[in-house]
Order: C-alpha cells, then structure tokens, then sequence
C-alpha cells in the first residue's frame, strides 16, 4: 500500500551547485503524502474541512546523489506507523532514467501530529475519522 | 514616505544560472510591504485581525542586473495610488556595494484589492480602515 | 503552436490567505516554457549546453481568481514575439473544473534575453540556434 | 563559537494552517551556516572560488511550535563535528517575544561533504582548506 508521486524537477529548484536544492525533498514528500492519503478515499482538503490538521513533528532527509533540472522523479510514499495521535510516513526519491530503470536518490521521513483546527490541541483521530485510522493501519499491518 | 528594507541573497534563492531567482522578487517586494504598513502604526497581521486582506491583483517586475548569493539588498516601497477598493504599491530592489553606494538592480509594481476576510468579497477600506486610509493617502499626496 | 502544462497546487505553495501564493506564479509559467521548448525538439538543458541562457527582462502577472490548495491547472504557453535579441512568452492559468470544464485564473506574460553562457552578455540566437529560431517564428507568424 | 542569524517570517513563508511551512526551516538553517562560516573569516562565495562545495548529505529538523508570520526568529548554528570529509551543523530555532525573552521552537541538524566543484567528487578539506579546518575544529573542542 504505497503511492507514487510523479515529480518533474523545475529550474526554480535548481541553486547555484546546479543540483535541486534539498529545501524542496520535504516540499515532494508533501506531494507524495498528498497522493497517498487519497488512495484512502479521502484527501487533506476533507480532512481539514473535517476540522483535523496534520503539522509537522519531525523530519529527517538522506541525500545520495542529486537530482537535477527536468529530471522526472518518482516519491513513493507509504505509511511506516500510525497510532491515535501521530502518523510517520516513509517516502524514497527515484529518478526515472531515459532506459526506463529508477536510480534512488534518496529518502527520508515525516511525523505529524493530529490536531484540531480550531483550538490546534491534539486530538484523537481514531475517534474523529475511525474509518480512515483503520483503512490506514491495515495497510500498516500488511507492511510488517 | 516610503520603507527601505534589508535583504541577504540566500543560497537557496540561487538557480543553476549562478543567480538570484526571479520568483523571489514578488517575495522581496512582500517583505518591502510588511515593513511599509508597519511605518503607519499597523501591520499586515492587524489587517487580517480586523477582517481584512489585500490579495494581489497585478504584478510587474523589470530586471535590470542580477542579485547574487550573499548580496545584500535594500526593497525600497511606497504607495503610488490608493483608492477605497485598491492599492498600488512600487519597489525599487538596489544592492549595497561594498562601498556603501548603492545599485539599482530592477524596480516593480504590485496592485492589491481590499476583501473582507470571510466572504473574500471587496470591502470599502475608506469606511473600514479609515485612519489608515488617510496616514496612506497623505503620504501619495507627498509624492506628487 | 502552444503547450499545456498540468500542475497540482501544492500545499506549500498556499499561504495564510488559503490561498495559492503568487510567487509560485513564476514557476508554473516556467514549468509552461520548459514543455513548450520541447515542442520544437529541444530542451532548456540542451539551450545551456549550447552556451545560451535566458534570464528574465521582465514580468507580468494578472490574477483574476485564486488557485487553492490541490486544484489542478493547465498552464498554457505560446511565443508572442521573437527577435535575435529577445523572446515574449505568454501564459494562461486555468483550472480543471470537476466537469472538466476550464476557469481562468489569470495569465502573464514574460521577456528573456538571450545571453552568452561564459560572458553573461547578449548574444544573437539567430546565428548562434538558427534551426530553433526559424522554428518558433514559424509558430508566431502562424498566431498572427 | 555560534553565530545569531535573525529571520522575519515572510507572508509566503506561511501556508494554509497559518504557520511558516516547514520546508523554510533547512532554508533558514542555511542563512544560519552562512553566517556562522563568516565567523571564521570566510564565506561560502570564497569556498566557492576555492573549488570546494558542501551539498547536504542528511537533514534533520524537529518541530516543537509553530513560526508565525512576522515573528522575529534567531537561527542559532554550531558545529558539533568535523573531520576531513564532512561536517556536522546544529541549529535551535528561537522566537523573540514582545518582552525580549526567546521561546524556542525547535532545532536541527545538517551533514555536510565536502566535494571538489569541477569532480562532483569528496575532497579532503583538512589538505584543501587547513587554516578553516583548524579554525572550526578548534570552536567544536571548545564546546566538549
């Protein structure tokens, strides 16, 4: 239960190494998460409009080797765990080669709390959106 | 009337091409806007408080000479026009040498509406925010 | 003679307005020109290979309505004039509807010089790409 | 051996849930590595000129409270570790109140190689650079 994000690197990304710049890895993972959570029916916009928002706890990147402008990128996005208050999603950066093979690039992570929108206190998603706290740990489940 | 604004050319605001890219300027210009309102004893955040926002309707940007990393820019802003439903603000975006003298490197517009918060609809800035109505215009009156 | 190019807005690119930023404006018209330069067989990377850059001279954007967060749009781009020196592109911004019907948001326009890659100076694309210059004229008298 | 940086949170730094995006953090993390080099007599541009880049190996950045537009932050950034081929920075993320004190926000960490400009490739700062390596090495023994 993973979902792949396609991503063509744009000149806005690239710094002046020539390589995309890593401030845009957490910026792809986002699209990534986004594609991932709609494979579960829902999406961000519903869950905000449901009053439930996900910051950002932690972060961490590996940079192997760089990716450059107008490469095509793929973000598979996949959930490592999730409990009642926080989820962590995995997320691995392919560039898809002109022969059609994928050379990783890198990888990284993303925690995030559950939050209501309003009062931005923790809240308890598997009683605010049971149906999707279970469609998403079984497919947890079926990872380990 | 008008504010000058500190800016440091950050490494990720460089592009493959060795120089500051333009996508940044519009943000530059936003940081000239911040500190500009601030001059008349309110800010941007005390607008959105009182229900008021000032989405951008009109952008221009001339490019003269390029920005490079570490260089350390002065925005200068000011207010050209300034109607109950709209405001147009002008930039003009100098480098400090390392002399002191200063050069001029591009200059911009941007022309905002006033739209009341909720219903995203135009709103009278004139009968809503009157006193920063007039601070506003006296100083356009100063310009010309 | 145009290319569309499809972006998905992403939740960076939104800011506390809840709305699109219009910095990231700049970056899907250059999204649009990346596609629209493989129309005619090359590419940006193959352009700096052959020793030519285009920075920026100068930049318009008008926003009529506001893209949100996840709105899938179309960036459409053509050339409106093209001389040994310089080059005009133009942009529309439209969102892809549920109905699949179209909504325009905006559009722009942007002019690049056209500048040796070691010398940073002017440099005549007709001699220098004279197979891509005829090309994109061709297209530009086909407008008119 | 630590240098200040101070960042105003800019309006497009903000996104949808009303706080500064996360992917400005490793954006501000390195306008803190920028001055904190300075303070060895050097800058990234002199680096630069010397042939040797540091592109980031691994990112990580923690999240305790949310940056707010216009809120005054200080980027503190310290070496924790450097040996011939990479270094290691750390950063906390502080806010300025009203009354002077700092809360902070959260921190995190850089690893850095050091590769030739022209190869791509890792090269031995200790033999390329020495007098910054002493000099840094010399502020990390003073921490431990």
């Amino acid at each position: 239960m993973h979902s792949r994000t396609k991503i063509t690197v744009r000149y806005a990304e690239t710094d002046q190494m020539g390589i995309a710049h890593h401030s845009n890895y957490p910026i792809w993972y986002e699209a990534g998460r986004s594609d991932f959570i709609k494979l579960f029916g829902t999406s961000y916009s519903e869950m905000e409009k449901a009053g439930i928002m996900t910051p950002l706890l932690n972060l961490t990147c590996h940079f192997g080797l760089p990716a450059l402008y107008d490469d095509e990128l793929i973000i598979r996005t996949w959930c490592i765990t999730m409990t009642a208050a926080r989820i962590v999603f995995s997320y691995t950066v392919k560039r898809i080669e002109k022969d059609g093979t994928e050379t990783e690039l890198g990888y990284g992570t993303t925690e995030h709390g559950f939050v209501d929108s309003k009062t931005l206190k923790p809240c308890n998603v598997k009683k605010r959106l049971p149906e999707l706290y279970e469609k998403i740990n079984a497919g947890v489940k079926h990872l380990t």
